[in-house]
């Protein structure tokens, strides 16, 4: 079967594809909010019925959360499942959107068209791309260039409580010789990127209490132990003047680079400078003689994503708060055990509490890094698909995300993943205008036509 | 003019007083909700009826906020001014009253009789045992012992934003030879307290911007500067392992405390086992070596009084936050001064920010500590006078606390204040179900009326 009228077929029906999309996004299926639990199911309603016009025999599976969606198609080549999600982030602040976020817009911008509207790029648009590769080859061949299943949840933004669940009892229906997941971007704007390396991540919430209710600093101030100053100096252990973690034995399965990869890395000629002047920063902040890029992908991290304690309301209170909370995550690599680093960091915690203050902590889950092994063929064939199609050849990068469905594809239904998406740094996923660019649609939907037909061969 | 038959008067007609108390305290008069203005309002009138009616030329007076009452008396004498406010806290949450904090009640108690309702205490309680005193010498002798001027505001639990102008505009019709303010407590349950000095209070906010806007951890996880770290790290530093503050030139004017003072300290036997017991806390936290009491009476202090980063809802979210801000206030002693505290803290917050963070202040005001001259012979008279009152000789105390009307009395008025109250530290001020011991209503009139007769020998 012939690739050429394939794309041809997808540059010819832009115009019909985006009108799916548009379709689809209209749909407001968020999934954190109960409100919108119609609109979900609405949503893969939509996507049966479209999968099921181009020949999948589509389903939609009822789970105690939002359903899932599950299509076969093809008979011969190789079992290939690719994964998306149909549920999209909150919209709020509403009235920093331009348009309305469930009225999708095709706008021309500086950088060229854009479909703007909330799910766009993260995820409708990005699973589109695969639908409208396999419509092509469909409307052109008949037929599919391989056996393919497609699944997709309606969780991703809402912690996924269905999905491990599910795949562990639909593992027949689920397992292929490959996995595919189209939730990630390009690397820079014109350079393909297959992620074989994605951060663990741990987060722990800690919360200190020195007095038993907030006291008055005038009363108290001075010989009640304020739990804020506590939580300051916990926070301010985490780092050493190198930047390092100190957690004890944190660094315990961070490997180092390979010279390979940093060769590899270095070619990619990583701009940290416009990275980080995108968002008013200018110095790398991580350990001190690491790239720029391992800081992001291959080193370990420990952030403060909140803290709270005592008045934080317009104005002034001179209370001397009862309490001192954080959420503190790790970004973990390599084979650091995210259990181990748990206690270890638990257990540094208490070592500094003075006796008049307690600690609780809370546990928001634990996920060790993934490794994706290059070695099986899938990865150079897709590699080379996406340099025909891209300006640049495409790159194994690495991801500072935490993305847990590939772990769990290896995990549960023992399958590599390969993470290929067109996503742009600028998308403005999870935030107000976002969008998706037309031409990421569009090669998208050419890429993995392209890719289909190289992992066929 | 004898003593006696005034304090037979007073115990005669406890009843008809607290009837007296409880019409005042029926009067929401919340000083910070606008909607209560009408209420502040008839709270000052019926103060300006209740004391014409006992023969004072009494008037309420505008301001830009709430009124105002003067009411003068007596002809002959020391002149005596007598400070209080009508205005209370507001009452939420309300849910938590046993009662309608403005339907007071007469209740009994393990520990006696309380009224209870808002106000009860702070400060309508307190300001009524002066009126009371004030009633009965009428009542005896026809007559005052001394020239006094009464001076109530109505914004204390609001800031006072009139006081210190209307203090100045006023200053011909308000100064006199003494301050009276009855605004403070007991020390402990039965041992009548004059408070010489009080603490300062340099209020500062400080917001540290890392990126200029919230990011992905996953993303830029490791390579861009975390604000709340940064705070974190500044916090941890503001004291060292002693428990001292390490702004530069803190202790600048921080005295020792007099053999004299220590001495009549160490005699008030002060249980701090109980005192942070009773807040759920065990171990003095100020700098190692301090009596306790010093340290909540005469050591400067450092204190957070509230902190917030990024994200800090249920459950978690993987922010690296553009923003961490603190409040953050230091009680100052002796003659350190709160200008050059302020900028020697900015300055010291400026070289811990790294290249990439910047920081804004807010400032929340500042004021010095005050230091009462107990040569004036009204201190020695009022402490006899209420030693004879009590259980306890009366006691040169301390305040943890900052209460600018004393030191406005100083600067506006030349005026020296003795502060003395009736409260208990159990009196729930500010709080659900505040109280006032009946106890500490009628010996507070009973203490007033000594007062009166040893101000006037």
């Amino acid at each position: 079967m012939t690739l050429d009228p394939v794309l041809a077929r997808i540059d010819e029906t832009l115009d019909a594809a985006t009108d799916r999309l548009l379709k689809l996004l209209r749909i407001p299926s968020i999934s954190t909010d109960p409100a919108y639990a119609q609109d979900c199911d609405a949503a893969a309603d939509w996507l049966v019925a479209d999968l099921t016009s181009i020949g999948f025999d589509a389903s939609k599976r009822p789970t105690k959360g939002h359903p899932m969606v599950v299509a076969h198609a093809g008979t011969t080549g190789p079992h290939i499942l690719f994964y998306g999600h149909y549920d999209v982030q909150p919209v709020d602040p509403l009235d920093l959107w331009d348009n309305d976020p469930f009225d999708p817009q095709i706008q021309d911008t500086a950088k060229g068209r854009v479909i703007r509207g909330r799910g766009a790029s993260d995820d409708k648009g990005q699973l589109m791309t695969f639908i409208e590769a396999c419509r092509a080859w469909k409307d052109i061949h008949g037929t599919l260039p391989a056996r393919i299943t497609i699944f997709f949840e309606g969780e991703e933004e809402s912690g996924s409580p269905s999905l491990t669940p599910f795949m562990r009892d639909n593992a027949d229906d689920l397992t292929a010789d490959i996995a595919l997941i189209c939730d990630t971007g390009l690397y820079g704007d014109s350079t393909p990127a297959i992620i074989t390396q994605l951060r663990g991540l741990l987060r722990e919430e800690i919360t200190i209490t020195g007095p038993n209710k907030d006291l008055h600093s005038g009363m108290y101030g001075g010989i009640a132990m304020n739990p804020a100053r506590v939580l300051a100096k916990i926070i301010a252990s985490l780092h050493d003047e190198d930047g390092r973690i100190t957690v004890p034995d944190f660094y315990d399965g961070v490997p180092e680079l390979t010279n390979e990869l940093a060769a590899a890395w270095d070619d990619l000629k990583f701009d940290d400078a416009a990275f980080l002047g995108a968002v008013g920063l200018s110095i790398p902040a991580g350990e001190k003689g690491r790239r720029p890029l391992e800081m992001i992908w291959s080193q370990p991290t420990c952030e403060v994503n909140g803290m709270i304690s005592g008045y934080t309301g317009d104005g002034f209170k001179t209370v001397l708060p009862s309490k001192a909370s954080a959420k503190i995550s790790f970004r973990l690599v390599g084979t650091q055990d995210p259990f181990k680093i748990r206690e270890a960091f638990r257990a540094m915690v208490q070592t500094m509490l003075p006796a008049d203050c307690t600690v609780t902590f809370g546990n928001h889950g634990a996920s060790a890094a993934g490794q994706m092994s290059t070695a099986d063929p899938a990865f150079a064939k897709a590699k080379a698909a996406l340099s025909d199609e891209w300006p640049n050849a495409a790159a194994y990068v690495g991801c500072g995300g935490s993305i847990p469905i590939a772990g769990h594809f290896k995990t549960i239904l023992d399958m590599d993943a390969m993470l290929i998406g067109f996503g742009k740094d600028d998308d403005a996923i999870h935030s107000p205008n976002e969008k998706y660019d037309l031409s990421s649609f569009h090669k998208g939907a050419r890429s993995w036509a392209r890719i289909l037909h190289a992992l066929a061969k």
